[in-house]
């Protein structure tokens, strides 16, 4: 049984690591992104060094104490948050302090960093070497490589570049006991035994906390173009997408899904986007070439147009002539959250699909919703990877809390439908704590099984993230 | 306590299974492909489904006998063989009658295997469709998927595609007690809860039996080009590796290095494979581009050979104008291993080094072995992902026996040189019987006991694979 942080145990940890080891715990701890839950901590720790993180876990196996890491707290299923009913006050650890970049080694194409580095100056210290760290997300500003590696963040360009997973070489860990994994290989090839490391990466804070990793940097394409394409439906988009890749090999960096909902709500909130069309396209794509200097990424997205106006696929389109254009054409694909955040979502949907499944579902789970409210789908996101963020919000000029009346139907609606087509309810969120039940409804019962025994053996006494992923 | 398979055993199991289920225990299940184990078993099983395999591992565990999981018998570690002395006679436990394609789904580039598929069936299902599986070995013609997904295989497209873990988007599986797990996913991104597919992948047998797999494929690269270019040594091909990816954005699909001692053995044991250079260079790389339509590939690789000539790296060279030229360099690279094994080596290694250690390794390795004997060293392989097959022959005219005294002594300097430069002792071999000791000396204390309770918790009575990884 978990017991509550305690005055004592503070004592203890103080006197073991100093005064200086404890943070207030201010909201930044408590609250998350949506505010959907109201968080509660004993205390708030900012280790140094992996020593400390050891230490403060042996304390807290000693003391029973449940240990919630934090990165840069932008999680969006509460894997960073307990709510009171949820059980005794936690511990906060959070890796802030922990935000050196150990080494790079560009002829390698490898940096080391501490977890508590934020995505953005991972991007920068790879700039300064003209690699690239291709993980690229909305909350890149502020959200840290250990959250992202222990959620497997994905982003909008896992298409080319894989999730974080993919871009992780090695990692060094502290296990629930306070032993430490060392693990930072710069290998490319490693057959020496199980994938410990790919079992920490995804396990969000309950089998270990990662405290450093070496990332696989990649070359800086030489080339960039970007293009807004008005495609026909989903299914056009995709099988543009087929011809896109064809013509750059492996050049696409990204594609991603724009409904009419949703370049139409930036219209009406965020009037300060630019706009490339007068009138709001029912679908559009997103596409971005990355490219080897032989290859011109505009007359390659001119190809792409053309052929795929000739296929019937595509009927306009704006390919950006500078960079500017180019951030303008980005800038709408990344307000899109911030406009959904002033229309206000019923429920928000991070589902991913087999690809020849998907340009069936948008529809069919569309006409499925209408069956049980009168809302609107904003159905945007990672084409390419068959990810999307398939959110409903409630009729024009009226409020969400009208209809949170049909929020669980329509989550159990969406989910259900998923799950039958072989999709995922959970693409790259991940499941915190707020889709631990989803997970015990959806997920092959052996391979839930095999979860619990993992946590069983990794952590026995059930301190990391208690709550978390597994009930 | 393992029991030896007894007559017992084998009335019940084909009371359930029927007579047809067993095999003749012929040579193929107790052979491996260098000879230096001679293996034993009770009895060869071939279930036809997962139902069956499901049904072996049961009375396996009821009458606790050890089950080695069988692909196509070619891996090079024992991790398939049990010597009469390493355990009582297990059962044989062939996936070779599961050999059925179940699905292809080529706009989504996704195939599901049975484990029993040959490689080489693979990637033809796949070319019919017009795509391809990237996965290429030596043994292609006769390893099975199930085989390379348990060791997790390398090969030489790993530069570009990754290694087999990165090939595979979901496995179904039997685990030790008979439980089914299902998770033939064909999604690009799923963050519901832990890795338990990767766990699987590159186990050995030791976790589980992977009885099917859903696996990746790309589109074929429209044009491909392939050259030989004489480098001044290894660390030249390193710089070369750098403008080649450069000039093609990712389109390098190989960039394997050879050494002049491999190709003078072709030379000398194998003289109807054509030498693309009059004299046998001391270092070579054979460079391979997979590209798309508007890239030229033999105009990028005159340009890489100019490039590399200006730079001082490249002295000479041969682009290949034809398919049947393509072919010639290709089976150059693919015909060392023969002659390596006309030759006799005393001791082989599949290491792989961080890149940048890469150069430096080479000679100093050299160095300290020729302190030990007069021997050659045959250095070829993977360079692109700091994978080298770095084996060792006695000096001309002499035999392997003769030297035979030495071998203990190289490998373990080779592999403490390896292990101080941050390398690995096995690439991509894997662990199997021939290297538990190894995997014991070298890896991380934390992670070992991880690997073991992994082990404990997944196979308590330790019937997969016994003796296998971990001992």
């Amino acid at each position: 049984m978990l017991q509550p942080v305690t005055p004592e145990f503070i004592a203890t940890l103080t006197e073991t690591l100093g005064e200086d080891i404890l943070r207030p715990a201010d909201a930044l701890y408590l609250e998350e992104p949506r505010k959907r839950i109201a968080g509660h901590a004993g205390a708030v720790v900012a280790p140094r060094n992996t020593q400390e993180v050891s230490d403060v876990l042996k304390l807290c196996s000693e003391y029973l104490i449940g240990v919630i890491p934090f990165g840069g707290g932008t999680g969006l299923v509460g894997g960073q948050i307990m709510a009171a009913d949820q059980g005794p006050a936690p511990l906060i650890l959070s890796l802030e302090r922990m935000n050196t970049m150990r080494a790079i080694y560009p002829s390698e194409n490898v940096l080391v960093a501490e977890a508590g580095m934020t995505l953005a100056s991972i991007q920068e210290e790879a700039e300064k070497e003209s690699r690239l760290f291709p993980l690229s997300l909305a909350s890149e500003g502020s959200c840290r490589i250990g959250g992202n590696l222990a959620t497997n963040a994905g982003g909008v360009n896992v298409l080319r570049y894989g999730n974080t997973r993919d871009l992780c070489l090695g990692v060094e860990a502290v296990l629930a006991d306070g032993s430490v994994l060392n693990n930072l290989s710069r290998l490319r090839k490693d057959n020496t035994g199980y994938d410990v490391k790919n079992l920490l990466i995804g396990s969000e804070g309950t089998l270990g906390v990662i405290t450093a990793a070496s990332l696989r940097l990649s070359p800086r394409p030489a080339r960039v173009g970007t293009a807004v394409l008005v495609v026909r439906d989903p299914a056009a988009a995709l099988e543009l997408l087929g011809i896109a890749r064809d013509l750059s090999g492996d050049g696409v960096s990204a594609f991603e899904l724009l409904s009419g909902t949703g370049v139409g709500f930036v219209r009406d909130t965020l009037p300060e986007i630019h706009q490339p069309f007068a009138d709001v396209p029912e679908w559009s794509v997103l596409v971005e070439f990355g490219l080897p200097a032989a290859l011109d990424p505009e007359a390659l997205l001119e190809q792409l147009f053309v052929q795929g106006a000739e296929a019937g696929l595509v009927s306009d389109g704006v390919i950006a002539q500078s960079l500017a254009q180019r951030n303008q054409l980005w800038s709408l694909r990344e307000h899109i959250p911030a406009a959904n955040k002033k229309v206000g979502a019923i429920v928000s949907h991070d589902i991913s699909l087999p690809l020849s499944a998907l340009a069936e579902f948008i529809p069919h789970g569309m006409a499925k919703i209408a069956e049980i409210a009168p809302v609107r789908v904003n159905c945007f996101g990672h084409l390419g990877d068959g990810n999307l963020h398939y959110n409903v919000f409630p009729p024009v000029g009226e409020t969400r809390e009208a209809w949170a009346h049909v929020r669980d139907d329509i989550e159990r609606l969406v989910h259900d439908l998923v799950h039958d087509y072989g999709g995922s309810f959970s693409a790259e969120h991940g499941i915190g704590r707020m889709k631990a039940n989803e997970l015990i409804r959806y997920a092959d019962p052996t391979r839930y099984r095999v979860m619990k025994q993992m946590k069983a053996a990794l952590d026995p006494l059930g301190i990391l993230n208690p709550g978390a992923v597994l009930t």
